[in-house]
């Protein structure tokens, strides 16, 4: 386990990350919280699903951002805060991004959707990114110091793509991001790339990172999900496969390692899932048959792993596991 | 609340809608019936599903045009009767149609299938449109006084059609049904119009009523639902509207007001559904995650609601509201 | 031969119909014009192409009802007059609708499109139906007395609808059209269905008449093309049939022969096409494989037959035949 | 019932098959065991799901070939024993197959996947056959005398092709296998074919046996189950149809008769199919909506028959019946 | 040049094959006849197109087998007699195949279509192979010793082939057939594989020969051609591939060069085609963009090589070349 | 007409453009020249197809990069001159990029495709973009001073894009580029956006230009053409506009006008094409019914442009008009 291990601000010392032991004769590497899932798609009033979320440490306990689809199906970003990191305080309105850019405006003149956010602290801020319709799905960026004011920047990529999500820490003195290009509908390919950025504006240097692979879990498209976690041998990045079955897609939950110097070179890549649609709130709802990891926090002390991830496109769930053991299974 | 609320026949006065209050601390417009679903799927010996039916009071209590396919699939339309509107008695044999009208034998020659029924007294008289299979799904029209003889006229439009609902009284002379055009699959469009008939069996003037909405639970089709309701505001419209994820259809239920006398101008449509699939019985079936409604009991003097709708084209189902807040939230 | 065939008003004694003997050694119940195409697709300052048009004697010549997407690729109807039949003045403008019904203003709000239309003399003036964009396309219909003044009514059907034709004289005392419902794109289905009208503006009693024959010319969709030609033996109806090869759609000629008194019957339908695209102003064009007949015109004493019909989608062409010939086809 | 009945053979004297009686008030002719699933998808460690396997009274008890996909979701199928047939001892490999054909290597150069499997008793030995990966989706053929060690002979036929089914006695001195030809996809069609070989290796004389039916449970595919068993009055076979609803397939189960000598030629077969999808197991899982099944065992004497059938893709379960019951059913 | 080159029966010493010399500055392997196309789609009274046809020496001069789709657009194959190889005489009424095997009768039931002939010697007469519809495309076998009188063995495979070629002598005392299987429509894939057979009615070691190439004019599919040419090098195989299009598949053709014992490798093929759709009856036509071979004429003596194909699915045409040339191509 | 206008360096004085008067009786804005195709498929010995290509003022005459499809039809880029920017030679082999910048060679590796080049003067060298097959299309960005050496950079952007087209000289400081983002197919959608980049490497501020317009020439998808033209009154833009027949993409040429300053603000934008495929060269080839512009040539004392596209995907054209009657057309 690697001590250089940043996947976290210091601002966060005092609460532990949710956490529970495995089931009794568990031999899986992630195991499913008990309290599953941990918001409901009705925690708003108008809130008609909750899910594929955001959460990172803030202040004495931890902060989010959520994708909200309301009750006329708009889909929107909301933040909110908790003490553990289970039951969670989750804005009624939409984030209301603000700019200090003038050129943002532009951009900002229809708004069409945003989701799938992705939160990670970087250098001396909060950074989101999400999935921000501009003629088409693009990658949205904006940041914040409090979970309360929100200031945007302007798209990374022309559309379509989804699923950006930045590296905790500049490499070579560049920001880096992952992203999944795709088309402007229910997109049947994906590969993960990465791509580079002196200013968080301006982007280059695309590198494709991570294709699918045939006969699958991850046959039709896959895409990453949490902030990449740095550890000694690379980084650790947990993403989404997509497999498609005579009755749809199939969402499930993967890890690889990533170099950690030039991360569009994949040092180990294992061939089975970690986590797949197996329990009915990830089999039903919404979209059935959907896991799809978008935030992971860290207790590198304790060796310990907890995953947030969206379950049928519809809730909020969370799985346990040790880092040890995740990163044992993606060398395997 | 209008005083002048017309949506059934002075000859049921005696039995009351079937009602349950809202469960505690529900927020919602409607509220499901805790006796879901009211009709399973197998009450008849060769039934696969009951659903997408059609109710209204009868005599001293209530009688229904129900869907029912078979076990081998077939899809028909059976009569059937019940004291309270919760339990049924369903016609074992489906409703077999005669007619006085010797032109009717020529589109009776070969019996395609018949579905998703509507029954409204209008003058004199119960008449039944349903998706009535002719070289194509199309409007079939009949009437009956006694749910035991049925009636059929000719079909009212050319093929694809489907979801043909009559308004329950004459506007400006004229018969008026309202329809959503398709195709002969799985159509993956939708708009309600309006047609007028002086005969109910010439029809014309067709006008487009309301289309769907981009990025919202109504963007791929809507059709009209139970037989309109007349307010002093305008005509109560409850309907179905489809979003497309990326594993398939999501059927909703929604609500609208149309003018008065030129019901294909649309007075509100407020942007979010009234219910849509989230308990198993809508969300896992023959066809997941539908709600689909056919039919509405209004109890103006006690300000009851209660809608039929199909549950995952398997079951019948029922949710109960106050008209007046039903109105509320259209004119919101 | 029939003496009762009454396709054309009793105002045209005078110019005969253009004509043009086979070509040597012609085996062929049909013959192209070595004229063709008679009208170029540039005809006009920003035509695109003219083609799928529709003639009649009118006065001591010929008057016409033409198809004209223009260099944006808008498609409209256009009013014409010619001496001879084959060199055409074409009104630069597009038929500007009046109605003395003030319903009809409902449907004129927002031009969509208009195309491929049929005249026809019935009673006491000309009739013409089009393709006319309401929401979808469907069967628009008009009238003049001179080809300069039009009137329009109501349109026939919901959409989606095209190839609406209309019966030259009332049969039963009702008026009859056929049409070809469609869908709201390319369609890959249609058959040939007839409706009564009491009035022009109400339509019922749809009766199925023919529809496509697998591993044929005519595997994918058919829609009548001519007004019916009465005959002593039935209607004599010219109509388009398509086959879908690897490479798209191709549009073919063909014949049938349906009862004179319930036209939905069909008393002769022989398996061979007329005529398919064979030539370069056919086969090359905007739509490449495309023979599509719109009109015919008829001279009962000479026996002869020319029909006109557009080629590619680009260009209208003639081709001449015996009627007698042609019945003897039809009943092979 | 037959004395003729030679499903099984006579090495299993001892063991009963797995039964259990219908619960009360069933009316149906196939009711599904209490113990479902029997098989869970996670029996073994890798194991995604178990479904869609076959099963044969083996010495004292059952042997059985089980398709498994691992959590990588390769597909591979793997050999299990039974003392009861109901709790497995499934192997943690998957079958490697041997040959004495040394052709047969060139075939096993690279392993695409294996699933779907038949087993059957055959003159001297227990017949496997299942989906094959080759270029494509094929027939695969094997042999075991003891389902320890298993021998590969060449692949039936060219793809694509799923559910070869073995005759178990051979028919006119000639081997017969029913199969449904497909695409290399999640094919949209399927019909049921016979073909003969004199030595299991080439294969000829193929003759359809029976398609899809229009506007039924049946209307996309239909492809054979479990092995053939012979009764006085035919070939008894259970098979597979599916029906496209507008958010996927639903796989049903349905029987039918096929002619002692020409087993190509149907002598009964019922509109009615004999179990649906209707509960979880069935209705949730990787693949929503299936019941497959794919072996049958038959106690002739007590006229019980067990039929084993995939859940969903996901699971195992079983459904009894009475021998007797279902042939009257068939017949009917 | 091998002196082993068997493409042809000995009873044909006398006619030359249709031969001209290239034009100047031609640098091709292949040149076009200056006589093309040498049969036009109308050469028969009810022809809508001649093309994909076979042709063999014969007698004291040339015999084929043509594919005439009729006026109806039925598909079918007639025998036609040559002197010169050019000037064709062609049966007015396709084939009747007779049987001394009572069990083709099975398959003769209903006639669907018949297309796409090859024609070689083999042993002692004709064979014929084509492309016969029985519940699907699949490949029909016949013979002739005198192109008058066909007789019919049972179809090769299932349900769906295309393009069956057999090879011109038995190899290790089997018979050897290329085909490409594929879907009932207009296949998206198609790989060439060979099968073998004892007695040409079963048939089984089915191997993949080889398969299309990404970003080439053969990424679509790929299928046999001409009857395989031995040469001392291994078999020549001139084959068609197809690219698609934003407006359709390509039809190019190509050559490889398979070993002589074990047919299914392939010893060279080379990236370039031989001929791709480039003059105006080869791009314009029932199906754009088409050149198909479906036989050659080999002259060893005079290194002279006519290849037979299909000109847009409409004529027949001719391409020269040195056969010694075409090696060297094909080894480059 | 601007005497800012700069679309040439100055390095060209002395050879006129390409330049014909219009036909006799012309009234279109651009008029074809009469050579056309001015380059032939087959220039090049392998060549299969030239066309798509970019043309500028070099020198003493014309230099070019040319899009060449060989006969495996691979798609590359070649360079070419020319006297008179008529008669062209062409660099038998593509372009081999060199870079200064050794990350490029990480795009480098795998070479998949080059096309659809277009060349400006900008700064102080050329500068070509195309698109760069590096795991799917994108936009390729390299340089020349001599069209001899070329020298690449990183792509500017993710997959998938096409037709990046570079703004002639920097604004505000930035580079400029037009592109039309796509699907990894033949992309049925695409909208011209604008991107900025202060080094070329790193792009940003995307902003979105201008889409399709329903029911037009330009409903599918719109591309930038030649790089854009400056004038006093705007940047002038020629691109492709795409409409949907029933039988594939038809490719047609148009113009706009962007503010100077915010390119991505529309002037002006007319209603119609300036020219559409009407000519057997653009109708009928590899790709029928397409015109395709990809560079332009400005003689703005002379009033002159000459516009160099493809056609039909197969052969490069040329079509002359005045810039100043272009001009009106636009603002029209």
């Amino acid at each position: 386990m690697s001590s250089e291990l940043h996947a976290v601000p210091a601002t966060n010392e005092t609460h532990p990350i949710p956490w529970e032991e495995p089931p009794l004769g568990n031999t899986a590497v992630l195991w499913r919280s008990s309290l599953n899932p941990i918001i409901g798609r009705d925690q708003l009033r108008r809130s008609n699903s909750i899910f594929n979320s955001a959460v990172v440490p803030f202040g004495s306990g931890f902060a989010g951002v959520f994708r909200i689809d309301d009750t006329s199906r708009t889909m929107n970003i909301h933040a909110g805060r908790s003490a553990d990191g289970i039951d969670w305080e989750i804005d009624d309105q939409p984030i209301a991004f603000a700019s200090d850019d003038p050129r943002v405006a532009e951009i900002q003149e229809t708004f069409e959707h945003a989701y799938d956010p992705r939160v990670t602290w970087l250098e001396d801020r909060y950074y989101v990114t999400w999935c921000n319709g501009y003629h088409g799905p693009t990658i949205g960026i904006g940041y914040t110091h409090d979970f309360t004011t929100f200031h945007q920047l302007d798209n990374a990529y022309l559309p379509c793509n989804r699923n950006g999500v930045l590296f905790p820490r500049r490499i070579g003195g560049r920001y880096l991001m992952l992203s999944r290009p795709s088309d402007n509908g229910h997109t049947p390919f994906g590969d993960i790339f990465c791509s580079e950025s002196p200013d968080l504006i301006h982007w280059g240097r695309h590198r494709h990172v991570m294709g699918t692979r045939p006969w699958s879990w991850e046959s039709t498209k896959v895409g990453a999900g949490p902030i990449p976690i740095e550890t000694d041998e690379g980084w650790l990045v947990i993403y989404h496969g997509v497999l498609t079955s005579c009755n749809g897609f199939v969402y499930s939950m993967g890890a690889a390692l990533l170099d950690l110097d030039e991360p569009w070179r994949v040092i180990a890549r294992p061939n089975d899932y970690l986590l797949s649609p197996q329990v009915p709130y990830e089999q039903v709802g919404d979209v059935p048959n959907v896991v799809f990891p978008c935030a992971a926090l860290v207790d590198e002390a304790a060796d310990r792993l907890t995953v947030y991830y969206g379950g049928a496109d519809t809730v909020t769930c969370m799985a346990h596991g040790r880092l040890s053991e995740l990163l044992a299974f993606v060398r395997s």
